[in-house]
């Protein structure tokens, strides 16, 4: 026996998302059969609109619904500086500080040789293009600090510096709040080699 | 900083849902906006569609896309004999076991005087209504083998039992692959209390 078509359509839609395997996907369908009529259908106008109404910025290529993005077009903020992060959640985590006002760049990725993503499958030549810019002075590297996101680093690094702007990269260390005892080698090799003084 | 609108509305609609927080609602709402427009029209489609199109056979009280449900209007099935299950899914796995061929009834719960759910909130009343009908020989309590599922089929075979129709429990013991090294003392206790010559 199969669920009726409409259940098992609905199993099958929850389980393209990833990380739902079909007895999630079963129980998530069976809560939506659950759930009032208006709250699904502003569930699934919310997926429709979602896909619709967003683009990427055509400056910082970050997730928007206005062209360029606000942060692009805030007139308060810092247009000398560029912070390169690979992710569009990443900006959401830099800004949550409240302590940089510059502008983005959002590469949507991260250079892999062995998944075959070189620097022109991410948004490298765009950032390039962008410094042409005289107005920009430094742009900080916010890659994810493993494998891949050190070599996209080190890939602009080489590029930009002959230019002479300032290039910089997120510091490596101990996260605060964290335990000498369980960091790793490499975290703590990091954090010695990147000591200040007090 | 928050998301575009869009966005942040998707990732409002999956924290709906149970067993989803804020940072899976995140990477589910961005892995959609990277999805086909047209897989995201399917599975919006599949949401509204599920809720619109499916209802309780008001037979069995199976969910179902068709009134009766389609166990219930098959003319192979035998018609002598009701298994009675507490949840549409309980149904399914009884078919994936492919041996019963008998007829259903989903009671929607079961009796749980601590969440205030009595007799009459589950399909109770209904079961009864159809044992009136001469067909019925015997109803297999199938409900959950947990407090709530016990006392409902005590409470069934109690109602039951005085208009002479058989009524049967499924059996409890060591579920089949299982490690007596890991049973509880409950379950062990059934399947010593169960056990069969051989």
């Amino acid at each position: 026996m199969q669920y009726p078509e409409p259940i098992s359509k609905l199993i099958e839609g929850f389980m393209r998302l990833p990380g739902i395997g079909p007895k999630t996907a079963t129980r998530l369908a069976f809560f939506v059969l659950d759930m009032k009529e208006d709250d699904v259908l502003d569930f699934a106008k919310a997926l429709v609109n979602a896909k619709r109404d967003l683009t990427y910025c055509s400056v910082c290529h970050n997730i928007t619904d206005t062209d360029p993005c606000y942060i692009c077009e805030d007139t308060r903020r810092d247009k000398s500086i560029i912070c390169v992060v690979q992710d569009a959640k990443d900006v959401i985590a830099m800004e949550k500080m409240k302590e940089y006002r510059g502008l983005y760049h959002i590469l949507q990725g991260a250079i892999s040789p062995m998944e075959g993503i070189g620097p022109e499958d991410v948004k490298i030549p765009e950032l390039l293009k962008r410094l042409q810019d005289d107005t920009i002075q430094e742009i900080i590297l916010a890659t994810n600090p493993n494998i891949e996101g050190e070599a996209t680093a080190m890939y602009i690094s080489r590029l930009v510096k002959p230019t002479g702007i300032k290039v910089t990269r997120i510091a490596h260390g101990l996260p605060v709040g964290g335990d000498l005892e369980y960091a790793d080698e490499v975290t703590l090799s990091k954090a010695i080699e990147g000591r200040r003084e007090l």
